[in-house]
């Protein structure tokens, strides 16, 4: 059974959109732009896109790849001090004269809508909701949800320990009450654990890692990481099979990238509330 | 076979006695107590007496009890800007009108040798080391480097997902590579997760949970938690007949808190030395 993460992501962002249609304050993301590669740019314009949907105001700030360090930090401290922006990311990747841990660093934790900010991870590993939530991350939770896949007491293994998906999912996991096992590279028998699980989620970024004979039958498959190859895509869980026999499966590709941008309005629009409140 | 968490802790006394009277900069630690509870006075000697011990310099801070949440936050922003002072805590419970929360987001990040801020929680899960690591899985770390425990590729499993011991301690694993999964009191098969670990670690506070059979013989089993009945302690793990078999294990009580306040001082030297940096 194929789970549409794509038509789960269209609910949010309807969802959003009444959100925003009936809230009294208006909300505002701010996107800082160093970079203009083509991969950043096709990014960008879908978060305009998907901003635009929802009534959510979109500011755009482009500077040039050379700037300095200093003169981007400045310009995040504008973006930290203008009221009119509720929440704001710097699009990655940075050129390389610049450290993307002092940005994020430098970034206000209160509008920090990507989640990235040390202080966010933190609030979100201790359980405290204030904080915000890595997008990606936010959106399995998500699919879960709308599935009503049951979390608590089940076993999750997460495949793949990075600081954006792995380890910030591991944490919402925790605190939703599931068994969660994060395996890496290094992991000498993965079969071992995503045998044992009800719910596999794969970050890895290894195609068609994931084989049906390392899962059992029931097993729900969250294909996060995607890895193009020759111009086509490959997702990290071997897709056709582990859907002919019966489990639940997300295609690769189709969801992450739409459910990503879903929680990143959702995060831009509770930065507002908190700030109207 | 018997880990001597003490002999360990006594060796990082050492280490940190020789790393103070070297460097060329006085090392401070601060103690806010708000309530002279007997156990809160008898942890405090044990920080004072080390403290002495390795040579740092110990200043406590006694308020009363029905001190307001405001008057104490004025009290730790003091400690947050007076230069003498490295790191500190606020040595926990608080009276039930003060906020736990309010009270470790008050304290300055850099100087917040527990470990408890969520930036610091934070730094931990992404592998920033600027961050100071909860010093209990601090201390369990360190127990490993000590008896050359290969963490890389290893399964371990944590028993008991709580803010201050198995989450920071799934964050300080997965970033040395272990394979880790994490268990909560809704955990539905326990063994399951135990029987294929290397490392157990037990950190629930249920006596006896871990049983024998539970685990494989050569798995190394560190007991964290220790529950009072009766005015006796009883560890997470049945000691005896894990030990009998041939496991290495740590015996409850006597390591937790000794080597915990080891790492409390290893935190505060790092603190001193950031500053002076």
């Amino acid at each position: 059974m194929i789970i549409d993460g794509k038509k789960i992501a269209a609910k949010k962002y309807d969802h959003i959109k009444m959100s925003v249609e009936t809230s009294t304050f208006s909300v505002t993301l701010g996107v800082i732009l160093v970079w203009e590669n083509a991969a950043s740019l096709r990014y960008i314009k879908q978060k305009e896109k998907w901003a635009e949907f929802t009534g959510i105001k979109f500011v755009i700030k482009k500077l040039p790849k050379e700037i300095s360090e200093r003169r981007l930090l400045e310009e995040i401290e504008k973006m930290n001090k203008d009221d009119s922006i509720n929440g704001f990311i710097v699009q990655m990747p940075l050129p390389r004269h610049i450290s993307a841990t002092k940005v994020t660093l430098a970034i206000a934790p209160e509008k920090d809508v990507d989640g990235f900010h040390p202080i966010n991870v933190g609030k979100i590993l201790i359980g405290d909701n204030s904080g915000f939530a890595s997008c990606t991350p936010a959106g399995v939770m998500e699919i879960f949800k709308h599935e009503n896949i049951e979390l608590t007491g089940k076993n999750v293994c997460i495949v793949g320990a990075s600081n954006i998906v792995g380890k910030p999912m591991s944490a919402l996991l925790m605190n939703a009450w599931a068994t969660v096992t994060v395996c890496n590279s290094r992991t000498m028998n993965l079969k071992l654990h995503t045998s044992k699980s009800d719910i596999v989620i794969m970050a890895a970024g290894v195609p068609g890692l994931l084989k049906v004979d390392m899962i059992h039958v029931g097993t729900t498959v969250i294909d996060v990481w995607f890895t193009v190859i020759d111009g086509k895509i490959h997702g990290d869980a071997d897709f056709g099979t582990i859907e002919m026999v019966g489990n639940r499966i997300t295609p690769v590709p189709g969801w992450v990238g739409v459910m990503t941008v879903a929680m990143l309005m959702e995060n831009t629009f509770k930065a507002a509330k908190q700030q109207n409140s």
